[in-house]
């Protein structure tokens, strides 16, 4: 190959698939001129940029589209070679027609990888009929502030939740042939003041210990074959410059062996934004040599420039090489390289049409089972804050349902969803799947009921005269369901999302003026969010009669909501993140240390309303029996617990069992607690179940002053608890013999196993 | 000497001195058992805590009472070694009676160095005269966030400022033969969301750059003889345990051979707050180890936990005699060791009185020359950040002075002023020192004016009943005098102060709704601010005829602000930390990178309303001439500039003169800019200058990849400017070479000239 076909195996090209089933067609991004295709296909391309995710095309037209475009590149090369498609797939296929499914935030609600493997198996099944190879999913940041607009695409505030829930991401994805793709490697979320893009303040300890472990854990259990850098520069090194972090750690120590594709136009940035290169040859060198394969959306500095950047030898043609055999490997493992590659997708009834119009609506990305599972996970990630006994609600009642998002469709949706990132820009095509609004699935729910809708104000703005018409509806109602919360959207154009972030933790616009006025006038409330990030609920913590916290659930969110209120649906849901008490104060997570936390020597409280971990249900769940078969074993050893779960209420539910470990002394800082396993476990009213439990001395692991992970000895608190502020049994550990260096082998999880017992039978006998 | 006798040397006793002229008493804190004297002092004592900082003692029988208690320790302990007397002296001898000089903030306001080393040199003679040694300051923490409560005892949000005046306060105090302490090394001022002691998440890169800049120069410059450790941890490492920090970088790499003390009870905090330490001899061996030489304000850990430690081998005893020798040789410098060394201090006309009482009052710590040093300095840090003409006011005029800060003697006061740290405990004690009202220092700059003084408001506390009253007085003014800001406290019994952190930028209690009221009411308003932090000023930023910023000006601070109004003071003080626009969005410093910055990216936006250095004056001044000797030099090179400046205004006045480099391209991300140099200069009407400039290549330097500091070859901004967001010479300049490795032995500063010229000369032939 020559050098420029070398190179021209690193690029993408933003493409949108043709509505007509035309080929594709460069897109017009604001920040690009358009490639000319004719020039660049000759030499090959390694990518094809979001055929589906950039307009609305019908999906059995875009495929017959995408597959045309792959014959003109395979015909335009002198080697045959496909590009590969990559798609947005963060909450779903970002394709038109596409399952929307309940937004990350959500999935760490649910606290159940199975369930979000068996989404992202479906997502992949979806991506890989129509001819797509790599979505560029799942999101692994740990949120550290919640203001940060793209709280909604991650899984939460715990590594070792975000870790477990994004590896059966991965698994799923992969187990449908998609290359999973790791992002933001790494930091992005800790940005500063929580706004997008911001520089990271962060040590080597920090990083190491919260946003690392998520990515170690999905690379060692989830086998992705992508990597994607993050924007942002931790302690000045931008991601897409960090040779420490994309190939020391990520390729050497870990053993990577996929590719790590650029943000988009995140190489540029490093000109543009990071000032970090002073030209485009300089961005290209700088990101190749630190470990960046591909550039995406599209062609900029590893074009003509990184043909410059080798021949001045600002780079060695051995990292083009270097990258390219990544790439290539990577195309070969997806049989792209295979004499008898075949372009036509699954899903094409028939690939070479002579009328394509016949193809529209044949391919349905949306079908009855991935709704299903949609609906199964967004009932799963309800999750009931408050309730002092008004839900579920009778029927009938007259219900004022009020608020932004009570009669809005897209207020299921993050930002990422296909009808709020791309579909706004095309007001006169339908959405492509039903999106139910509460005011129809309350309506559904409470078919005896009275329901009145009443916007009263917007989600965002300082218009504040709805209320009076709210609090009119809510005097004449028996109970008043309000349902308040974001607006998914892109760069300023929503309250949450990529690029919005927020100034405070307040509730957008006038929201919380109408939550006190609708709380002064008396008629029981409940609270319903559907929004991006946890918000400062002010009076509600302490006024309202229920507090439902939805994160973005998806199409058949407001149907789970309705079930909640209803009771059809026990809910089950935890919190990912914490509820703040009040709006400033912010970063504040559960995970820090205790200086970190109402500590009496500030007079800002960061203590949340509600913890990480907490969710109610509708039924009782009683703990006991705790039985320590040791609480004492070496640093290379394991504990061994068991205790019994009953549940004691009239119906079934879900509990969420979660291990937080406390840990006194170390010989550096350490956070009050952090989730070292959990595990959801379903149960028949009366049923009850042993939970044992085995924990490696290595999930007391940290990193140490020498920038090792170690295990050392001592005492330990073990919290078998229903949240991070309810701990059901405190068990008094300790760990003997030498302090243990541990490398990338160490075990990663404890083993939680329930065992369904006879209602009668008593499982654990006590023992202390 | 025994291990006991060595490591009494090693700790404090907190003591107050008798009010009766006996011995001290000592201190009964919160945190501590009394310690029995009589039982410590026969292995010897290293230090008395705050004799006359713990309660009001009259300054003379303060000194008495001191003197009889070192007779006694010398006495008690074999080799007759007295102690060492440290006292608080953030802005101003913390004590009874004596100058309460503008807070540190407004230190930096005043950019003037020179005026800084008298205040400090005036301190240090009130310290020394009475028997006091040591004096804990200043303050090197550069803000980082400021909702931090200690922002008032910082002198800015820039390095080299910070730097420069805490280096002119160090040599000060010793100049005046007091110990001097930096502190708090390091991090303190990046706690997260600005709490008091929480977490710090930040890399070596950024403490290298911007946290340890000014420790370093002050040491390089002043050659303090005490450093005090910071409370908080950095990526989980605290202070009091940073081996690194405390005698790797503090000694093996700069030279350090004075004392460590440790932050109050910061030795014990080790195990209570951070729990790296399971209890005191464990914390005692960790802090001993890392390089904290005495234990401070009492014994805790450094007693028999100490021995203990030694005893079981946790700590060697070669470290206690490490810290002894320091102790000793800083005793030995002090002549505390001479064998004729005698404890009778100098203003005790009487050492030996049969009647003590009759030395009450001999003693004055605010003389009138100290007076007059408060004053020039609170003149020179008010800063006019706002004036659509209406300052100065005409007078005579009906002035309506409104708010809580209008007739509140403390509010001119840090919570390190002694009437405030301490006097508030003693409500029927007397002040000590004049403190004059905002409304008597304006009836009386205002002779002829008709002054009604309203307080509307408390400073904080949500009752705003009193604003009807207030805009009744406004209605009935030709101009509105609105005195704003905090109430300086410790632990939240202030709005400013330690542990009194805001949890947004916000004024505080309902100052916000009593200024958008007067606004309302159309009187023309001035608001001037007696604050320890910037705030958030709403609508003030477009609607205020003006708006006149202090920060805690001290005892002299309410004529200095009357005088600005009334025109006798020309304003020159430019702000140390910016204001910021929205209440929300923080941290956010001037001294950021892009990214930090408004970027398109996020929709929240950081920029300030008032920007880093910003400052009006009552004169215009013209920059003019602008020659560039050469615009390109060598890495080890300097550059060479020089222009005119020119008082074109009809009266006196001071420019401050800022220089900000702005580095477009480096190998790590770089603050957009950062300030490099700065003058004031002082002009009569008419009066010109030729300013000159050579600036190293050494202040381009930065900390690389590798850690360490370099100067990179490539293209510079150098801006001359009126303040960061006011440059009137933008300068390109260019470093040749290669990149160039510096050590600590590096050129801090440029050279900045001024020389006078004749009114009609012009100073500089323009060339380039």
């Amino acid at each position: 190959m020559t050098l420029r076909e070398k190179a021209a195996q690193l690029i993408g090209v933003w493409v949108g698939a043709s509505d007509e089933g035309g080929e594709v067609a460069p897109h017009q991004h604001e920040m690009e001129e358009p490639p000319d295709l004719d020039t660049l296909l000759p030499y090959g391309l390694g990518q094809l940029t979001r055929p589906f995710g950039t307009a609305p095309v019908d999906p059995a037209l875009g495929a017959l589209s995408l597959m045309r475009t792959q014959r003109r590149i395979v015909a335009a090369n002198r080697f045959g070679i496909p590009a590969l498609a990559h798609e947005e797939c963060l909450a779903g296929f970002a394709a038109w027609g596409a399952t929307a499914y309940p937004v990350p935030l959500s999935w760490g609600a649910a606290f159940n990888p199975a369930l979000v493997k068996r989404m992202a198996t479906a997502i992949g099944r979806d991506l890989r009929a129509v001819g797509v190879h790599q979505g560029l999913a799942p999101v692994l940041d740990v949120v550290r502030d919640a203001r940060w607009g793209r709280v909604e695409e991650t899984i939460g505030e715990d590594p070792y939740l975000v870790g477990t829930i994004a590896t059966a991401y991965v698994q799923g994805l992969e187990s449908a042939g998609i290359v999973a793709t790791l992002k933001h490697f790494a930091g992005y979320s800790a940005s500063r003041a929580g706004r997008n893009l911001a520089p990271v303040s962060m040590g080597p300890r920090e990083r190491a210990d919260v946003i690392l472990p998520p990515f170690e854990m999905a690379l060692r259990e989830g086998r992705p074959r992508s990597v994607m850098h993050a924007y942002t520069d931790t302690d000045g090194i931008p991601g897409a410059a960090d040779e420490t972090l994309l190939t020391g750690l990520l390729r050497d120590t870990w053993g990577f062996t996929g590719t790590v594709v650029a943000d988009y136009f995140g190489i540029a940035f490093l000109t543009t934004l990071h000032g970090v290169a002073e030209d485009w040859p300089q961005a290209a060198a700088l990101a190749l040599t630190s470990g960046v394969d591909t550039e995406l959306p599209t062609v900029k500095t590893y074009g003509q420039p990184l043909l410059d950047a080798v021949a001045t030898g600002l780079v060695p043609e051995r990292l083009v090489d270097r990258a390219l055999r990544r790439v290539l490997v990577q195309k070969a493992q997806l049989g792209l390289l295979d004499p008898d590659w075949d372009p036509v997708p699954d899903v094409l009834i028939d690939p070479d049409p002579s009328e394509p119009e016949a193809l529209r609506g044949t391919v349905d990305l949306d079908r009855a089972a991935n709704r299903a599972l949609a609906a199964e996970l967004a009932e799963q990630a309800v999750v009931l804050v408050r309730n002092d006994g008004l839900l579920p609600l009778r029927d009938p009642a007259r219900i004022a349902l009020i608020g932004p998002n009570a009669d809005e469709p897209t207020a299921v949706l993050g930002c990422y969803a296909f009808p709020v990132h791309v579909g706004g820009q095309y007001p006169n095509v339908p959405l492509g799947i039903e999106l139910p609004t509460l005011s129809e699935a309350v309506r559904a729910e409470f078919a005896g009921s009275e329901v009145r809708t009443v916007r009263g104000v917007a989600v965002d703005g300082e218009d504040a005269d709805g209320i009076t018409e709210a609090v009119r509806a809510a005097r004449q109602a028996d109970v008043v369901v309000l349902a308040l919360g974001d607006r998914a959207g892109l760069f300023g154009r929503g309250t949450s999302g990529e690029g919005c972030d927020a100034a405070s933790l307040e509730l957008p616009g006038v929201q919380g003026k109408l939550l006190d006025a609708l709380l002064d006038c008396g008629t029981p409330l409940v609270v319903t969010l559907l929004a991006g990030r946890p918000y400062a609920l002010g009076r509600a913590v302490s006024e309202a009669a229920a507090i439902v916290q939805c994160f973005f659930p998806g199409e058949a969110g407001t149907q789970a909501v309705a079930g909640v209120l209803s009771g059809r649906v026990n809910p089950s849901g935890r919190l990912p993140v914490s509820i703040p008490t009040h709006p400033g104060v912010q970063p504040s997570t559960y995970l820090a240390a205790r200086l970190a936390q109402a500590s009496g020597v500030s007079s800002t409280d960061p203590t949340p309303a509600y913890g990480f971990g907490h969710g109610l249900g509708y039924s009782e769940f009683t703990w006991s029996g705790l039985a320590v078969e040791s609480d004492e074993t070496g640093t290379d050893g394991e504990f061994r617990l068991a205790f019994e779960l009953r549940n004691a209420g009239g119906r079934a539910g879900s509990e969420v069992v979660q291990l937080y470990l406390h840990d006194p002394v170390a010989s550096v800082v350490q956070p009050v607690q952090r989730l070292i396993g959990y595990r959801r476990i379903e149960l028949a009213a009366g049923a009850g179940c042993r939970v044992d439990l085995v924990l490696p001395a290595d999930l007391a692991s940290f990193t140490g002053r020498g920038g090792h992970r170690i295990v050392e000895p001592g005492a330990l608190e073990l919290r078998i608890a229903a949240s991070s502020t309810d701990a059901r049994f405190t068990v008094p550990l300790r760990l003997t013999g030498p302090v243990r260096p541990l490398d990338h082998t160490r075990r990663l999880h404890p083993t939680v196993t329930a065992q369904v017992l006879p209602a009668a039978q008593p499982a654990v006998t006590p023992r202390r």
